[in-house]
């Protein structure tokens, strides 16, 4: 079977942005056509990321409204929820309608527009994915953070100062990225002594509310050579579910759903985790970077803060981990996130990361759903 | 490329049902694995198709709910949203993913609960599918059907009775089926005096607001022999948009949606209209069941109506469409009603529909989003 590539890639600056989903979307899958060089009539699928244009904003059917906006129609067209790993899940789904056959050229458009709301509102919308048994008891997802992240330092007897270190390692990232929301670094110390969000858990530990979007060009790779020298191809992916119920799970510092999904993606790549160069994990909260990067199979069970203490995990270190500055400091537009992990690794492989420009060859995203309810691993290589 | 077959299928009782969206898809995803004598651990990829549990029911994350309630985690799952036409988008969806050896066993629900909320509320949440500069003045679907029923009878000389005759006939179909949400005939004349909604549709000439889930297992046709002797292929499939304006179309009483995704569909089917022996189509408002019928290739245009009037659709005529009963008395619970379309087309070819059957060897159901905003077409082809 043919590799399924990805010939083109963009972003929109994420923040506060004075522009409804359709225009994001709109900006960001113009974008990633003009850097592939591909007209709109070429595009035979378009899927959209997305949790809740409905819910944030009154607006269903945005992936129609996109296809008119791009000129893209008659090309099929879909929305693809997965909460917030909507991003990975579209991924997912463009990599399925290109390995089918069921499209020649297939462009994922991963966007929310979130900012309007206020925090507790759109706090209150995300929290309505998890089970009712919880939900009622008003747990959210920031509350069940602050838990794991209290079992694991306890378990494994690190220091709080290492999750700060993920926010300060993730913010200086973020000073290089054009696109982050903050570009700014923070100090350990600003973020210890910053407000309490959910013991032990402060607000430099938890992604912003933002709004943006990304965008990916999918294709066979017989296709890709016709128009580009330089591209990747996506050689492993996998997703997986965890419990639901996420006080149900026997070691709640392990992700399921990680675990599983990264088996599938290595197994289909025919890698292990060491052959990874650069990755983009899901730090939604600093304490969930901790448990991708030990799920994943990057250090063993919980010695994922030591890797951060000992600046591994940095961009100039062996494993470069959020190079982007992850969603601590680029933001977290739900359906974006996912798409715009792959819109840095896509960066990093093709030599156009800029300032934050690694050496690598194999790159890995990892999009978690809820608070790892549904996990898609993604792993791309090179190609020049 | 081995095909990918459908090895089990089931629906809900359609209606009013008091039960949550969670309840209505574990009940119809159970009763598809029972079908099929599938234990849910064999399950790699779930799909829920629903357009709008967030929005109608404050309740998001809905796959991860059902994966855990069918004992089906890990396996994969996303939601798929395609509007009215989900169902469909869903069915396309599970395709590509046993098509692209991503999984080879995907169960696909398809669910909506609405009945709580009032048919005002309900409208309105469809309604913020349509393109802003017709949804600000406040243009929903039925208005939509209304102008374009108006625009079809004017044009093709045809006469209002014909429109009724389309409710007659899907309501005569409903009454052998046990999972409609009406099972009553009604006479002409009922529909010709009920109250006007959209000149000049009328009560009657609309489907009903409606809760209710189905689902189906899709798996490759080498590992369907290991379950059935009986089942059905998916032999041809195919999706398309078209504008997200209705009113930039040049012909209004043509649907490009339908007619661009069942010319895919006939193409890897390598069938043509007249091979089709049975049909579900969208009939949302009677109006979409001459237009889908004429876009589809079955009847030349401006000829659908004259169809109906002389009983070729009937369930013993030469093209038997909706032998379900349609969306008109069955009913229409958005991200079911594609995957309840398939739901008959299956029991059908395998021999399973009771009073409703017909002799028929390749089926066809034809899922509307929007206003023919993107419509999907299935074709399925009988295994014995």
């Amino acid at each position: 079977m043919d590799s399924v590539a990805v010939i083109g890639a963009s972003m929109t600056r994420f923040g506060q942005r004075d522009a409804w989903i359709r225009e994001l979307l709109a900006e960001a899958g113009q974008a990633c056509l003009d850097d592939a060089g591909v007209e709109p009539d070429a595009v035979d699928h378009l899927y959209v990321s997305n949790m809740a244009s409905g819910e944030l904003e009154g607006q269903t059917g945005v992936p129609n409204a996109l296809a008119q906006d791009l000129s893209a129609v008659p090309a099929y067209t879909a929305r693809i929820d997965q909460t917030s790993s909507s991003g990975g899940a579209g991924i997912y789904a463009a990599w399925q309608s290109v390995a089918s056959e069921a499209s020649e050229m297939t462009l994922l458009v991963g966007g929310e527009k979130m900012t309007h709301r206020s925090t507790a509102e759109a706090t209150d919308v995300i929290a309505s994915l998890t089970h009712p048994v919880e939900y009622k008891h008003g747990v959210t997802l920031p509350s069940f953070a602050g838990l794991t992240a209290r079992l694991y330092l306890d378990t494994y007897d690190a220091p709080r100062e290492s999750l700060g270190k993920v926010a300060v390692k993730n913010h200086r990232n973020g000073v290089d990225n054009p696109h982050a929301q903050f570009r700014k670094e923070v100090d350990l110390e600003t973020v210890l002594d910053s407000p309490i969000v959910a013991d032990p858990l402060r607000l430099y530990d938890f992604c912003p509310i933002t709004d943006g979007s990304a965008a990916l060009l999918f294709c066979p790779e017989s296709v890709a050579r016709e128009y580009a020298d330089e591209y990747v191809v996506i050689s492993g992916i996998g997703g997986a579910t965890d419990t639901h119920v996420v006080h149900e799970r026997a070691d709640p510092t392990t992700m399921g759903g990680v675990v599983n999904s990264s088996e599938q993606a290595y197994e289909m790549a025919d890698i292990g985790p060491d052959d990874v160069d650069v990755a983009e994990l899901h730090d939604m909260f600093t304490i969930l970077e901790f448990l991708q990067s030990e799920d994943l199979g990057f250090f063993e069970k919980g010695e994922g803060w030591k890797a951060v203490e000992e600046g591994v995990t940095d961009r100039d270190g062996d494993l470069p981990i959020n190079t982007s500055g992850g969603l601590k400091s680029k933001g977290h537009p739900l359906g974006a996130s996912g798409v715009a992990q792959a819109y840095e690794i896509y960066s990093q492989l093709t030599g156009q990361a800029g300032d934050r420009q690694v050496e690598a060859e194999t790159g890995l995203a990892c999009n978690v759903g809820g608070f790892g309810n549904c996990v898609t691993t993604t792993i791309m290589e090179a190609r020049r």
